[in-house]
């Protein structure tokens, strides 16, 4: 009900929704051709901050420098929305051969590994190509081992290796430790040959016991499988060190700025991405990026005048370990009723190569005004419907309109949750091209005239 | 005197020196087209050893496996020629920014660093730009503290980046530490963006003692550099942790296995590479596939009968930390007095895009006739004269003739002295085609009906 008196309200308004000055296509060209703020809000960000993982100081002196940041940016209402959640920090990792051919591997712990003793744990090896083949396996053949597991992840462009082999990381170490296994290394969930393994959570499931768990490099773990080939009768023997530990309840937190619009009773744009990072590399293209590019883009809009709808930024904290600052922030605001449209940046800087939405029956025209200012981009539309990420995808799933600029993922997991993604990954000209995208979708739906309604509510993901 | 006997010698012996299988446009094309040795040779060398760092027990089980491996091929004369040499290990290492932005960054030491103490070293960061600079600085600029020196290197196919900038590294800590400071670290040698810093050896000048000396990764090269400038007048202050240690005498070895040839008097053909590596990767390039290549193209060549020449193939011990092989087997053997040519493989498994001679005058003839055979694989003659790489070029240097087949080199030092130089960094297609151009260089040389002469000194390099 309260929506229908807001579209009611929204109709009235409509004559002076639209300054002259936010017009798509030069708003959109004028950030292709200059943009700077997204590069010096990832390269302050990443410099001066570092690594930035959730719940730790390293996080909290990010919320300082993102807020400091956007109060000199002119954005108004810029605040932090604190909660707590429980920190698990990194500590030392080692992986040895002991035997047949003695050498060491590149290994680093997945979030929420179990610890081994301090002087490491030693075991046989029993290697599986697959997570469905160590699923098949009989318990007797993983208890009391290191179990290794395999998978064959290719770049895509859609990143849909991540979903598809990147269970081996997900589920993997807790499909092991149910058939009392010893500890878990899996394949890092990549898709570069360097030797630097791919960090990133893994679930336990309810009653199973957290066991030691480590990612190998691409050619760690080809070497492991070379080593078991060439061993043939002879056991490979692993002696494993990871010792990381839980620190209790920290607290996080999410940053949210606003360009205020002229009209409240057209709802409010809720963008963002996620300030924290894994502690590897500096976070640049996950995520350091996905805040600059909103962040610039609603600057862009906000410096041509005042649009009809407000537009916020949300900088998440914790996404990485569990997605704790969007569900903080959903939990928080689902009850305000004017959040209209979400959309999220967190896929690495590459360019936007298409767009998909998920918007009332009724609001075809704004999709199709979207896609006229994208098209001169190269940005093509995409079938499949809108989700928002990973931090505004709880409001997409509950029936909020969503639009996403799906970037470029085809190198994205050569650098994801690994050392390497430090800020020279991130191509300046890419990233122009992205804010450029957000500068003109913004542009249209933040000053649409019409109402942006609700969608069906779905499962989420 | 001596050697106008074996031309004397030679030239009797000339009507059957060439067997009709030696042909070299069919060992060639078979080589290109199904080569096995080669890849065998180099998997089974860096996963059942990996690294090999010079005068460890890792190095000496290289030895164990390269010496089985060539019986195994049934190469004549298998053996080792131990020598020793001062060994130095890799201990703890960290570079960790204190003020005015906390965070780690990714170091690695160089051979023959000095040592901080076991709970690091701290200090204010004085960067240069170039070699060139620090060396222009005025004592009191650097007197101690940490120096940071960058360079400028780029990929080259020729690899001349590396004797353009690499001086930072091999002359760069001993001048830092002649003007006081009290370490150094370095933009590595390479033209990478992963964070693996770039190890290698550098030289103290006489009467400067070791400072701590370590590499940083490109990547965290220009976050200094950033740091730096963002800092402004603020100090940049560094924690550096370098604890390796000097475990005095070890013994190491070189590698020799013989392909006899029919005529005594008609010399010894020297190939080979070398069997050592550094410590962080498994010296897939760098250079156990120079050993596998030199290796299969002799194989090849003694599969097809005896040639007129003996092909001895070394594989040296410690080139890494010194060239402490390729000395002492020149020290031992220059005065034999029947190699007659030498040729080395020492830059990686890319394919061969030039060759360069150094002959004497008269044996053009030769030259020609190695063009003829390579040119199918799109090599190219070079107009500088052969030298034979670090092992073996001392013996060019006094006058031996040698021939280089110049491999490609424009993303060598993508991996070169990094954890990134491992067996998926060799193209299976690429390291056949140096097979090719060996076995076919082989070919022509080996039964050269000719003498092959000796050339002017020079200068060693």
């Amino acid at each position: 009900m309260k929506r229908l008196f807001l579209l009611a309200f929204a109709l009235a308004s409509l004559a002076f929704a639209q300054p002259a000055t936010h017009d798509p296509a030069a708003l959109r060209d004028a950030a292709l051709a200059g943009d700077t703020i997204a590069w010096d809000f990832a390269e302050g960000l990443t410099t001066e901050v570092g690594q930035r993982l959730a719940g730790t100081e390293a996080e909290a002196r990010g919320r300082e420098w993102a807020m400091r940041r956007l109060r000199e940016l002119g954005f108004a209402n810029v605040h932090v929305e604190p909660f707590e959640l429980d920190v698990w920090v990194r500590g030392e990792e080692r992986a040895e051969i002991v035997s047949p051919f003695p050498q060491s591997l590149a290994v680093t712990a997945l979030g929420g590994s179990g610890a081994t003793p301090a002087r490491g744990l030693q075991g046989e090896v029993v290697g599986f190509d697959s997570l469905a083949e160590l699923e098949a396996a009989p318990d007797s053949a993983v208890r009391g081992r290191i179990v290794f597991i395999g998978h064959a992840m290719r770049p895509a462009q859609d990143g849909a290796g991540y979903g598809a082999f990147g269970p081996a990381r997900f589920r993997g170490p807790g499909v092991a430790a149910r058939k009392g296994a010893a500890a878990v290394v899996i394949r890092s969930a990549g898709t570069d040959y360097h030797r630097n393994p791919h960090t990133g959570g893994t679930n336990w499931p309810d009653g199973v016991r957290a066991i030691p768990a480590g990612a190998l490099s691409l050619p760690d773990a080809e070497q492991l499988q070379r080593m078991l080939r060439r061993a043939g009768e002879r056991p490979v023997r692993m002696r494993l060190t990871l010792t990381p530990r839980n620190l209790g309840r920290r607290q996080s937190g999410n940053v949210v700025a606003e360009v205020p619009g002229t009209d409240p009773s057209a709802g409010v744009i809720l963008i963002g991405g996620h300030l924290d990072s894994w502690d590897l590399g500096t976070g640049a293209i996950d995520n350091a990026a996905g805040a600059a590019i909103t962040t610039a883009a609603a600057h862009r809009i906000m410096r041509a005048g005042r649009p009809r709808r407000t537009i916020r930024i949300v900088l998440f904290g914790a996404e990485e370990v569990g997605v704790f600052g969007g569900t903080a922030y959903f939990e928080r605001h689902r009850g305000d009723g004017n959040v209209v449209l979400v959309s999220e940046s967190d896929f690495g800087a590459d360019r936007v190569w298409r767009a998909a939405f998920s918007l009332a029956g009724a609001d075809t025209a704004l999709a199709d005004r979207v896609m006229t200012a994208l098209a001169p981009l190269g940005i093509v539309r995409g079938r499949d419907r809108a989700n928002a990420g990973a931090d505004l995808g709880a409001w997409a799933a509950a029936g909020t309109a969503a639009i996403d600029l799906g970037q470029d993922g085809t190198r994205y997991f050569d650098y994801h949750h690994t050392p390497d993604d430090t800020l020279d990954k991130i191509d300046p000209a890419q990233l122009r091209q992205n804010v450029a995208a957000w500068t003109a979708m913004l542009a249209v739906a933040a000053n649409w005239p019409g109402e942006i309604g609700r969608t069906e509510p779905r499962p989420a993901r």
